[in-house]
């Protein structure tokens, strides 16, 4: 293992020049133990959404390319000045694009994915004792064309970089101490978790915690890197994401997570007859549209209702292709519900503990919140319930988990 | 000759999403007509001076190779945006940063010079009949290290295209008309120039007019390249620059120009013996300051004063060289004086004519202006005078050569 830390700050930990300024103090700190460092950066605050709203005043439509080409700036603006602030401090810095560090990407303008990184460059400067600092979200295509890496793209850089520069570890700073037991917004008493496991982190990913995206989690798993999710404004320990979370024997539920941004679609009188649900669901992926809990009721005169949860971004490209999918089969009317939410609980321990669902029906039928689709895994059991019970749902599920308490 | 026109758009001429399409509707214009567009731009109105700013409220001295990567985002945004705004009325378009067209410079980063430009990318996305849109301003140099050309980069960018491309002709566009006979904010009769030689550019914009930068009109005029300045806000003709002006044998005097960014300082009491006016502008020239009008007043007592001129940014630095050298070479006190400006006439016709520096001396006169100094060239002739005389004295001199007069 080397002696590189690579470490990701977001946009929230460099929003302002003081920000930056203390970011950079952190930077040293590291450095003056001996570390070698490379440090990834977000843009700047709201730099990114600031820079789509101008293409969008422009053009409904803008071409991805030139997407890239517009939000790869702000990367490029943050690595310049982190290395300004780094210089400030009387060390040694120097930034770089995605280009010019040999990120290469696919050509999927706006989702792109990492296919290899040259780390020729990076060496030499880590070996005369520079602190590396690399624009995060971006990268080169074959042509030398900019993309980015989509939603989540820094996490993506770091995890990618410590990946082939073999990093003992990698720190991914943020606005909040690291992964909680719930929102603390929602539950004052959510608890901060030392480690959890990337399983649960993907659960609790992929079920509305925000912390860090998908696709970073996933990498980290594959190559068996461990994350620690911290705070930039702390010097708090923060939570480690690694294979397998130490408290694994004790502990059943780790989490309680909230997702607010789905909306239920329901098809009503489906025929009810192998294939149908088959016939719909083709149709709606064939528009590229990622379909969540499906739920079909037991059928009663022949025909059925499907009901399933979409991402609200996706609600009018899905209503148009599930109405076309009706027609074709037979079904009846399409209908949207968008005042739903969905809570979930996620534990590793789960998988050999039972009565965990029981457990959470019972929180929320304490609290007469009815349930009106129910969706388990392997490691997660979700709830839609009412978007207005929302809140009192996860608190109702934390408390009887008793997750406030340290284990 | 080639059938591409290279276009150049400045800060102000694409400053918000509104003025960015009125500027996408002009090149598809031209498109239109069946020219290859290849159009340069620079950073949305004031990015960069914000850029610049921010570095600043982070570092006192921000590293220049870090300035480089800052601020080359500001053109790298304008690119994307006006691709996309050409994209919106139905046109291929397609934008390049500096480094990914080749545009090769030496490593003096913030004042880089370019030495080659790579043609092949460009001619490939023209032969497609693409509209091809080049950040201005920036480059790369070998190591792919991010560059800029400095104050009006981007002017130097569109020429240094025309010439590589054989371009038909090189329009820059500004928030102005073209060239006038003097500043219209202070000389509400001034004319627009239908057409002016390099040279006269040149001194024109040695001495004040900001029109367009010296670097890009010596490189213009080296290799024969006509440019055209005019307005992005109408479609008025501008202003052709090119060989020699078609006016040249009437027209004696072209405009009057105004600088008011420069100080007068004076070095006491010299010793009027040969060599030492050499050491001292030896030891300022060392510092890499460009030292103006110099005049030396006729020795009385064996010794002189030295009066000359520099831009104000450089005032601190000159103090000091100057105290030096008088030190050493037996010189008295040194003395700034920054109420100082700078009023002269420039016209190719001056060289064959009599009488000009007289009639402007009276022009001065007339208005009771004391003129402190006095410098000459080949086609032009200025005076220094107190600066609160400046506008009056522009006015004066305007009306003396009847320069609102068609010629």
């Amino acid at each position: 293992m080397s002696n590189i830390i690579v470490q990701k700050y977001g946009g929230t930990s460099i929003a302002s020049p003081k920000r930056i300024s203390i970011v950079a103090r952190r930077i040293v700190g590291y450095r003056r133990k001996g570390y070698d460092l490379v440090v990834v950066v977000s843009a700047l605050g709201d730099t990114t959404d600031d820079l789509l709203k101008l293409a969008y005043k422009i053009t409904p439509s803008p071409s991805e390319r030139e997407l890239d080409m517009l939000i790869s700036t702000g990367e490029q603006t943050s690595v310049a000045l982190l290395a300004m602030a780094i210089h400030k401090l009387g060390y040694e810095a120097i930034s770089f694009t995605g280009a010019q560090v040999g990120i290469i990407t696919d050509s999927s303008h706006t989702k792109a994915r990492i296919i290899k990184i040259n780390t020729a460059r990076i060496k030499r400067e880590l070996a005369q004792k520079r602190i590396v600092i690399v624009a995060g979200f971006q990268g080169v295509d074959l042509l030398r064309e900019i993309t980015t890496l989509g939603r989540g793209g820094s996490d993506l850089t770091a995890v990618a970089l410590g990946k082939v520069l073999k990093a003992k570890s990698c720190e991914i700073y943020t606005d909040v101490e690291g992964v909680y037991t719930a929102d603390p917004r929602i539950v004052p008493q959510a608890r901060k978790l030392q480690s959890l496991s990337y399983d649960e982190m993907l659960e609790m990913a992929s079920l509305g915690a925000q912390v860090l995206q998908t696709r970073c989690v996933e990498l980290a798993k594959r190559f068996n890197i461990p994350i620690i999710v911290r705070s930039s404004f702390t010097d708090k320990g923060g939570t480690m994401i690694s294979p397998e979370a130490k408290h694994m024997e004790k502990v059943v539920v780790s989490a309680v997570t909230l997702n607010k941004n789905e909306t239920k679609v329901t098809i009503r009188d489906v025929p009810d007859k192998p294939g149908v649900a088959a016939k719909i669901f083709k149709k709606i992926a064939q528009e590229g549209i990622n379909v969540d809990m499906i739920v079909q009721n037991i059928s009663r005169t022949g025909t059925t209702d499907l009901s399933f949860t979409v991402v609200k971004e996706n609600l009018a490209k899905t209503l148009k292709a599930a109405r076309k999918a009706s027609k074709q089969t037979g079904g009846g009317n399409v209908i949207a519900d968008r005042a739903i939410a969905r809570v979930s609980v996620v534990g590793v321990g789960m998988r050999s503990h039972s009565g965990i669902a029981a457990a959470m029906f019972e929180a929320l039928a304490e609290n007469k919140i009815n349930i009106e689709m129910i969706s388990t895994s392997e490691i997660s059991i979700s709830c839609v319930i009412r978007k207005k019970f929302a809140q009192r749902a996860v608190r109702a599920i934390h408390k009887k988990f008793k997750l406030e308490k340290k284990r």
